[in-house]
């Protein structure tokens, strides 16, 4: 039996992070060894910094580590991070080049020329960017991102159909539950017998990252996939769940039950 | 000052009879001087038969109305009709061949080619189609309709842009509030923390009637527009109002500030 | 190891009864082997008669299995019935007096005086009622009833005091979820936005069923707790469970802390 | 005709201070002539510094008011004060002492013994503690106060029993709209799908305030009605409008048709 991997969360305070130590505790790989938070919280024992949110309990264990300043002095290879974008933007090219490998929740270099953007269903040659990286020559340490969760659901439907018959054009109308703001987010006297018809800077990244995720990789870059995409974004009052309504132009006409196989 | 014309409700007592009343009642040119609904309500007072529904109270004179039994016999020249498509179906062309204008709130009759289906400021001259009814000829009477609700709030925005640039195609997502399904309508149940993905018909009727109503009249029949268009209806926990997201490709290129223009 | 009991569920199609094969499913000691709903649905397989509304899958061995007339002729010794109150009223007693164990969810013989109504952890005594039901001594048959869903979280919160303090008066407001009524249950446009403060028939239940539960057994009768009670309920735009603000008026003087240690 | 009275508003950029101004413009008696709030804010015309949040449209005139400095130089003799607690405490005794008659909404000084406590159809003859008010006699000017929204309609209901009949103990559970807790308030992560069974200070308040609103005027003083009085206070997922739930003790038996007729 191999023993597991240590990781790190940094943003372990925030709602992100709770996630990350829901899914990550009793991992089969990995061993959550670190929790760092802001100055605010770093010191304290995880259970009296975090104001636990979710719906299963907080661990006892993971409640009485006490949270570390947020430097890579000390903090394990592997981290996954859970910060603001304007925060990551600078915190995480600092862990990094300290040698760790950084997997990012935040937009910060989602779109960045040699970082990675993945969902390892679709698109898991994309990891090779990582090489791409300068601190990777130095320190071995890189940074590998997710997807904004619009457009995970919307890229796992497209890649099969993408793959045989080509896309030209997405439109693609979301209506996403309040969860996705964060907490507090969006305030209950807005969302209540209404529908938001518009998330900032949501459909400007819903749009990007579409098409890198189903782009190709051609030797050291990945050229985004050639089609035209237009994202609407919506807030709806659902808790938690996103519904996305989307129409494609094909490359190569396709039946209803070739379009079904796919 | 001229006198009112009396008009009558068919379906008066459901949710729609009930708008109508509260619309037509002190309506400068109308006066509502009969109420008709189906077997089980007529020969009651109104106040009795109909369980209001609205946030106005039910008017006094009302209340007090006998309620008719649905046969044109008896009833007004103008008849304002709140009845399911099915009865609509039977029933509106009764009224009409007794000599009734008979303007319907119903599916049943929309994309008959005779019948004109309009929305007054978009296209008024379709009301010519009323000649084709052969009612007309005899009795004088004929049948006129209004669209879904869904189909009017995009055709008000599409009007202006097809005049100027022509559209060629339409992808349209609607969020529509609970409250256009009727009384009892959305079980709480189906609609609390969700988005209902699928309206029935709906998607039908909206693509339809928006071709239809942004057909142009050539002789005796309206053309519909040779636009593609796809609906996709989703119902969401609102009380009133439907939220909609639409794309169009136009024939001609228009600049964004030439869009607002129009 | 012990062989399960085979077990069978009248009104299997509608919401209590999909529930019912839900928790039962894969029991420790029980074993679903009947499944009984109205002509409508006999002799199709279940899950073609049933529409199946819960979360978690319908299991695949329950969708094939045939569903039963209504008939105790056929049917195992237990039966967990799943009926509306009006039809249970005429069949459970039938089932009975056939001799089978009928556990009952209606709420049509939860305040007989010879009928047990039962939350185990609070008065598993009162199930030596069953011993004065007729069918007992003829067939070995006899019913048992739970409370409604509203009166367990109120009685095994009173239970405790009840015993230390004794219970004078109970005034208790409910805030109850859209679920507690069925499917379809509350229409979408009574709840959304609003509070419903009224909900037919379900405060006298309350009342009733609370003292009920509370009473103790003397001889062969239960004799109800002698304390005023007064239920508010209402409905509210919650999906699930329900929460109640409770007041009460103690017989003997109890500090905070003696309440809470309670 | 008479010339309408010049009033202010402090703390005029709130939800509070917008409620104040869409009452207050077209007001018979009075004219908004001034328009106080925060250094934030202050020297801005009034549709800058403000984010309007009512569903009728911010009247032009007040748009282009500049907003003046929270001081009581040269501010109108009457004032409409929209203040936090915290803020309201240390300010709306200057501008009383400048010679102000402040109307204040907020909780600062509603149970200061010297300090009106109103509502107009209820106790009218409270405001005679004015005279109390130290400022009264040097600059003539004093605060008046409005309860807490949930104690209003609390007292209407009970001021008509209390009266014939005497109140000795009065149980109250509120179901409270999200935009009592103002804006942003209430996270829709919170109230979605929940009701949130606790409002800080709010049961306290409700509590003192309406046994003061029932109080008796003695003199220099308002004795307190002498009942027994518990509040308990909800959340719930609705807009506009608070739900309650009352349960009294009389002093003296009162049929029900006397009660209804109180």
């Amino acid at each position: 039996m191999q023993t597991k991997h240590s990781i790190g969360i940094l943003g372990a305070t925030g709602m992100v992070g709770q996630r990350f130590i829901q899914l990550l505790e009793n991992h089969p790989w990995f061993e959550i060894a670190w929790l760092a938070a802001s100055d605010r919280s770093s010191g304290k024992p995880y259970g009296e910094a975090a104001k636990w949110r979710l719906d299963t309990p907080l661990p006892e264990r993971i409640a009485r580590m006490t949270v570390s300043p947020a430097d890579p002095h000390g903090a394990p290879k592997i981290i996954f991070a859970a910060l603001d974008a304007a925060i990551a933007r600078e915190m995480e090219p600092r862990f990094a080049e300290a040698g760790c490998a950084v997997v990012s929740n935040s937009s910060a270099f989602r779109m960045a020329p040699n970082v990675p953007l993945v969902i390892p269903e679709i698109n898991a040659e994309h990891l090779h960017l990582i090489e791409e990286q300068p601190s990777r020559r130095t320190t071995g340490g890189y940074m590998v991102t997710n997807p904004n969760c619009s457009s995970i659901g919307l890229v796992l439907a497209l890649k099969p159909i993408e793959e045989r018959f080509g896309i030209e054009q997405i439109l693609v109308t979301t209506m996403q539950a309040v969860s996705g703001a964060g907490y507090p987010g969006v305030p209950s006297m807005d969302i209540l017998g209404n529908v938001i018809p518009y998330i900032g800077s949501e459909e400007e990244k819903m749009e990007a990252e579409t098409l890198k995720l189903l782009g190709r990789l051609e030797g050291h870059v990945v050229k985004p996939l050639g089609a035209r995409i237009s994202a609407h974004c919506n807030r709806v009052a659902v808790e938690d769940g996103h519904t996305e309504s989307v129409s494609i132009k094909l490359k190569k006409p396709a039946t209803h039950e070739e379009l079904l196989a796919a």
